[in-house]
């Protein structure tokens, strides 16, 4: 049970632990989060489609092991200018021979050009900073993008978030008080959430807004300052150890000080474009499921044989939507 | 402005922006968090006690190069039985040639004895679950410890803190609906949060509590689930990216499964016991001043040239301690 409302009744309801909360939790049969995933059925899972795949292969680590990085491109209706953008640098294979130039701890790994110089391909949107939040579109109440209106009102101390919710597998804040049954003068908004993993836009100053060219991933404590101030464009499905696990730049944000600190991208490609054969496939939990509310729900209130107390609720980086590679 | 009032109509005031929020950000002449930090007058510096700090150093990198981590141990009064213990340990050398033998990515690294097989030193105390959670000091009420009673109601998405605070530089949960002027029949209880650089005692299925020989730091989003159940002691102050970013381990739980891929550890001491030439020095910024006042609330709300949008709010493990080194 998740629902947190905003009255003083409710917060004293909350504060207050249920004895079912209090008592030991019983034998281990009680399923992790982990397991409940597992178990869910085959129809609960959906396949994300090739053309919504951003692949990375780095150069191969010192032992010669391959990198791939794989990213989740936000699905509509979110960031959509950018990602216009990220798929016309992918087919024109701008990435290849940039690279990763700053890894900054508890913050971001950031990949590009590190020169500044290379010219763009021709027809790169520019997308407006409006674009960073989707306005007038009542999001919370088109069922298959939202699980449960209740889990909208979660609390969040990020106050510009009336709540936050899950739209096709991605974390997303919900700006409308309609969702608490009040009445609101303003159209709802919504707009994606930095979690860990998160890919978004590298820009200068506004009016920038960052072509897609300059993207980074959270590699720490969700950085939700960045929320509405910066494009989230997806997350990392697979091999975010490839970044996280770098060595951290010793220049100013974490920019390594010597070129050769950086870390070679060989290609970035849209799975669609990548062979049959070398074509990485996954599938992540519909966040429209009953095994993922319970998976989200298990995340909140672990009772498996490790935990004694369950906490009753979560943030919503601490429930990240499962994902399977699919062979 | 951090307050969060848990009630409907604050609710809806909080979910309509203010005019000021959505107004442009004015020139850069706005301080950022770090400069308002770095620029706190020397009184609202604490120095940390050497005999708060637990000096870690690892092997030198493959360049040959120190790796030293340093950790600010949990002020008095949480979690003194771990803490007593860890003062033991470390006199006792017992952890000099152990080694770091877990690294899961968004989650912990953790270190101890690889093969749980070497007697611990005598007299270490067996430390109840209940220690977990400091109940019945009301903490909040002792202006020492906590710097705003307003603050502590900042919304919290675990449902078993009735808010959140900072005691002595360390971020911990508050239980006790009393903040918010309502009556409650329990005593209050308030206990550590695992934030990023969080450090834990690692346990077996309760009713073990871990001795606080074998420990972890957090290397990801805020595992806020582990609040209550596991014994936090301290936080990484210095040197965590000598932890987080070291390679993934590939068995399950990201413990290394090629004996060759732990990191040794040379010694790990108190800094007292260390001579006054390799003692390292910190110091943080009070939580208890006006310094750290203004320092949270620019991180809860970026006002600085790069900012559009100030969030209005913040986590707690997204408003990090200022600490400093002393030369």
């Amino acid at each position: 049970m998740m629902h947190r409302l905003l009255t003083a009744a409710a917060a004293l309801a909350l504060a207050v632990p249920s004895a079912a909360q209090q008592a030991p939790a019983p034998a281990a049969e009680i399923p992790s989060p982990g397991e409940i995933a597992a178990a869910a059925p085959a129809k609960d899972w959906i396949a994300i489609p090739a053309s919504d795949l951003l692949v990375i292969d780095l150069a191969p680590d010192a032992a010669g092991k391959p990198r791939r990085v794989v990213i989740q491109l936000m699905p509509a209706p979110f960031s959509q200018g950018w990602i216009g953008n990220i798929h016309k640098l992918a087919a024109a294979h701008w990435w290849d021979g940039t690279s990763v130039n700053r890894v900054q701890d508890n913050y971001v790994a950031q990949w590009g050009d590190a020169t500044e110089k290379k010219p763009l391909p021709e027809g790169l949107a520019v997308v407006p900073e409006s674009d960073y939040v989707l306005t007038g579109t009542p999001i919370w109440s088109q069922k298959r993008l939202i699980i449960d209106h209740d889990r909208a009102l979660m609390a969040d101390p990020y106050w510009n978030s009336g709540g936050y919710s899950f739209a096709n597998g991605m974390p997303v804040a919900l700006d409308d008080v309609r969702l608490s049954g009040l009445p609101d003068p303003r159209p709802p908004r919504a707009w994606p959430i930095h979690c860990y993993g998160a890919v978004g836009v590298g820009r200068n100053l506004s009016p920038d807004t960052g072509s897609g060219a300059e993207l980074y991933t959270v590699i720490g404590h969700a950085p939700r300052h960045l929320d509405q101030n910066i494009a989230v464009v997806g997350r990392v499905i697979s091999g975010i150890e490839h970044l996280s696990s770098l060595p951290r730049g010793t220049g100013a944000l974490g920019f390594y000080e010597d070129e050769n600190q950086r870390v070679a991208i060989e290609s970035i490609r849209i799975g669609s474009d990548l062979s049959e054969a070398t074509r990485p496939k996954f599938e992540y939990l519909s966040t429209d499921s009953k095994s993922f509310q319970r998976y989200a729900d298990a995340r909140a209130n672990r009772r498996d044989a490790f935990f004694n107390i369950p906490a009753g609720g979560a943030d919503i980086c601490n429930i990240p939507v499962p994902v399977r590679a699919v062979k």
